[in-house]
Order: structure tokens, then sequence, then C-alpha cells
């Protein structure tokens, strides 16, 4: 546990993941929540994505939310892209922009989300850092996406996402940009606590300098665990969502699980001392907000649990 | 992670603590699932408790459960007792008898569940370990309750927990008979993978030849990583639940979430190479089969999940 970290940050992609996985939310309601997320603790906030609007009309509002923002000071509020056209729309908001590249380790998934093949993806992200150049923005993230597996190909070894990270940084280079933060995303939560620390573990003594960050989902049960075996390997970044909002976790639908839950990762490190700077009881008034708003119990346990000595009841 | 296990035992709670914590279940539905749990590879099935049937009207039909088993070869069904009485009772069944003591690390948790004070708790133990001897039964458990934390005092530190396991196996030793094998048993669900990790360091270390157990909770969501951070540290034995089963996640009460799931526990381990010997498509039946009994949904994740690259739908 050497290189457990002091503090973590968390990142809240609840507005956008959570949103885009369920029913079309009114954006009123999307930007109640963005704004009671922003007085949390919370120093960045994924608020929408700039994608298709006919694919994924949840998010059609992209441009209304920006709109709508209340900005606090020391939150960024951030929008995903995936495309040319998607940055040049997330371009002409008030959003701060966060330039990101993506790579898909799983073909079919590349095949099946973008249209053309994992190599291809790869290529396309080059033109990507290039625009991003014109507009004198510094590359931020890299995505390694289904980095442990996928729902179509079933589980991917350390050595595949290894080799699809490794195309797409030498892709970077070549364009003259590394990222500053480079995300392992278990997109489909197909990871374990063993494969998870391993692909760390590959992945740091490969690129030492690098710094890398934990993107979960709670697909299977394991995000929570998974996170703990990232904070051993020192990781101090990651992704989560309010409550677990995403996906429709008590309906049949499957693999469409949310990030692991913000408040339930935020009071996991707290209670060993890693620092996150977060408001634990206004988190659950947020996972809280999101239920109501989605009109779904959402599954996260520090909501109903409360603290221990505080809120627990007796003994069961 | 030199220490991981090959192989784990888990055993199932659901049937006892699962079903304690419900409104009553008719005793014909608990032996339905208990014959369908039985057909999973489990070895050992927590059927039942002998406790104050006025205090736990839940376990009222202890001795019709034992009365209407139908017992399959390999699978131990036991039940719980705390008292002489109950244990009296417990041995004019056809249970498999699993001879326990048991302590409670927070004083407050041990005079509301057992209107004595801690220090008597462990007291009254010498006379249970007689009263087995007189039957020429061996010491099978000792239950160090409240480990981690309690609902009344809040956290509880590894020294704590520590000292009173210590006056327990003093007076096992006192009345001649050790345990073969001690829970760590997170009661409420109060222990991170930290706290879990250091009671058992501490607790090998003082008892290099004891055998430890965990006994875990997910009220606040660590369960499957303090269960990985007891993989870590060795431990191969783990009580579970079906689906998660005990308390009512999903209504308002607080502090009544069952013990960890049995099938993602499983899961885990079998995605990361450690056999559990258990079937985990029929757990995912048993796991729906107390969903329609109770008329709730439950927490497991498997069930809904499927299998990677099987059942899964497409990425979220």
């Amino acid at each position: 546990m050497s290189d457990l970290p002091s503090r973590v940050e968390i990142f809240e992609e609840g507005p956008r993941e959570g949103f885009q996985s369920s029913a079309v939310v009114p954006t009123a309601q999307k930007l109640r929540l963005i704004d009671a997320l922003a007085q949390t603790g919370l120093s960045q906030i994924d608020c929408t994505s700039f994608v298709n609007t006919r694919l994924v009309p949840q998010m059609a509002d992209a441009e209304q939310i920006a709109a709508g923002l209340v900005k606090r000071p020391g939150v960024r509020y951030i929008s995903l892209w995936l495309s040319e056209s998607g940055f040049r729309r997330a371009l002409a908001t008030s959003f701060d922009l966060a330039p990101s590249v993506l790579c898909c380790v799983s073909s079919t998934a590349a095949e099946k989300n973008s249209g053309c093949s994992g190599a291809e993806l790869i290529r396309r992200q080059g033109r990507m850092i290039d625009l991003y150049r014109e507009h004198a923005l510094p590359l931020e993230y890299a995505h390694l996406s289904n980095a442990f597996g996928c729902s179509y190909e079933g589980h991917i070894s350390t050595a595949q996402a290894m080799a699809t990270l490794e195309e797409l940084l030498a892709v970077c280079a070549a364009h003259g940009a590394l990222p500053r933060v480079v995300y392992l995303s278990d997109t489909v939560g197909a990871g374990t606590p063993q494969s998870v620390s391993s692909l760390i573990g590959a992945a740091r003594s490969r690129w030492p300098e690098q710094q890398f960050a934990l993107h979960l989902h709670d697909t299977r049960g394991m995000g929570l665990a998974n996170a703990w075996a990232g904070l051993t390997m020192g990781i101090s970044r990651f992704d989560a969502s309010i409550g677990g909002l995403g996906g429709c976790p008590f309906s049949g639908a499957r693999g469409t699980t949310g990030n692991i839950c913000t408040e339930d990762l935020a009071l996991m490190c707290e209670e060993m001392g890693i620092a996150t700077g977060l408001d634990l009881d206004r988190l659950a008034d947020c996972a809280r907000l999101a239920e109501e708003i989605i009109g779904q119990d959402l599954p996260g346990k520090f909501k109903r649990a409360g603290r221990l000595g505080v809120a627990l009841g007796a003994a069961a």
C-alpha cells in the first residue's frame, strides 16, 4: 500500500454519461443537477456530449446546457466530443474545453461505435490533434476505451491494451502532442482488480512519466474493488457518476450500468485518509436529486447508509 | 498479490441472515431457495437461526426448516444459535452442527444485541464451549462481531478489535478449545480495504497458525473492495448472501444492507483464476428466485449483467 495517494481527484461524469443512457431529461433538470454538483467541491463536471443528436437524442440540448450554465468559481464545466464537427460545436459554446483523443482496444466495439476499424480510429486522432493545435489548445486526455474487455470480444489482455495504447501514443507523438493524462477506461465494467492492477503496472513501467487515470463502470459489481486496486497502484484521478447514475440498473437492460458512484468512492477514500475535497452530505443530496429527476432508485450506497455512528440504525 | 489464494470457499448466509431482516417469508419458499442453492456447488448453507422467536419472528420456523430439508450430498446445512437454549433446539434437529462462540468489539452493540457487556458476553462463551464438549463437538467458529465498526460507536481500531479477540481466544484456551476458523465480521459494513487489511495483518502476525475468514456486508458499497483486500492478504473463506439478500436495500431502512453478494464475489474470484467450485448461472437463477420470493430487486450485479461477451448488450 506504499503507493496510496494522499489526495485524489474525482471527476463527475453523471450529467454526461449518466443522462446519455437514461430517458430524455429536461434541460432545466440537467442544469439543476449540474449546479448542485458544482457546490459539492467537485473541480470538474462533464456536462454533455456533442454527438449525433439523431443517434443520441438525450444529448440534443448540448448547446442549451452551455447557455444555461451558471459557472461557479473553481469548477471546470467540460463536454465531450468524438469528431471534428462535435469539437466545432463545443468550441462555439461557453464550455471549458478538454481536448481529447480516443482509441478502442476492441476492434468490434470501434466498428459498432465509430463505424471504422480500431486502427482507422487511431489514425483519425492525428487530425483532431492538428485541429486542437490550430486553436492553440494543448491535448489534455487520451482515452483507452474497452481497456479491460468488451461486450462483443469478452476479456481483453494487458498485452492487447498496451499494444493499442502504444499505437495511440505514437500518433500523438507524430503529431507533436502528448496527453496530460491517459485514461484507462473500463467502458463496460469488464475489469477485475487483477486486470486493472496488471494494466496500470505495465503502463507505468512503459511510460514512467505519464499520468494515468481510471474510468470505471460498476456493471458487474467490481467497481470499487477496481478503484481500490488502482489506489494501491498510485492512481489519483478517477471518473465517477453521482449515485452511480447511468444506464437502467434496475431494469432488464444489460451492459448499461453506470460509472462507479461518486459519493461511495469519495467515502471510501475519505475513510482511509485520502483527501477528496468533497462534501459527502451534499453529494448524497445530489444523488437523491438525480433519483428524483430520473424517477428511479440509483445504486449508490452512502446516500442510504449515511455516516457510521451518525445516521446508521441498529446493527443487522 | 503473492498471498492470493488459488481457491476460495464461499459460504451462503442468505436464508439465515438475509431472511432474518426481511418480512416473514413462508417456510416452503425458504426451503425452495435452500434446495436451489444446494445445487450450485455451495458446500455450506446457513439455513436459519435458533433465536428468540418473539424478537425475531422471521426465524420462528427454524424447526420446520430442519424438518423440510432434502439433504443433498456434499452440502452442510447449518444453523446459528447464540445461547444454550438455542443450541439445545438446534441439537434436536437434523441440521449439521457448527459449534461457535462469539464476541462483540463494540460494547454498546453487545449491550443492545445481547443485553450484557462485551466482557460478560465473552465470559459466557466459556459455558458454550463446555456444553459443546459435553456433546463431543469440536469448536468450529469464533465470530469477532463489529470488528471494524459499529452503528453506535462508529469506527473501531485494529487495536480495539485485537484486544477483544485476544480476550475471546483466552477464554477458548482456558476452556480447552480453539476455534478451527476465526471470522473477522464486518457486521454493519464499517470496514474499508485499509482497515480490513490492517486487522488481517495484525491477527495473522499474532496467531500465525490460526485460520481467518471474512464476513462482510455491503452497507456502504465497499463489500467487494474489502473482499479483494482480504484475498490479497490470503483470506480464502468468505460468507456471502445470494443476490446480496438482507435488509431492505431499496427502502428507506438504514444499516440493514445484506452481506456481500454470493454470485458477484464468485464472479470476481473466477475471473481472476481463483476457483470457487460454484456454478455462476445457477447462482444467478437463485438470486432471481430470491427476488421473486421477497418481491423486491436485489443489489447483485451479475444476475443482470451476465457474462462478458456472452450476455452483455451494446457498450454504454
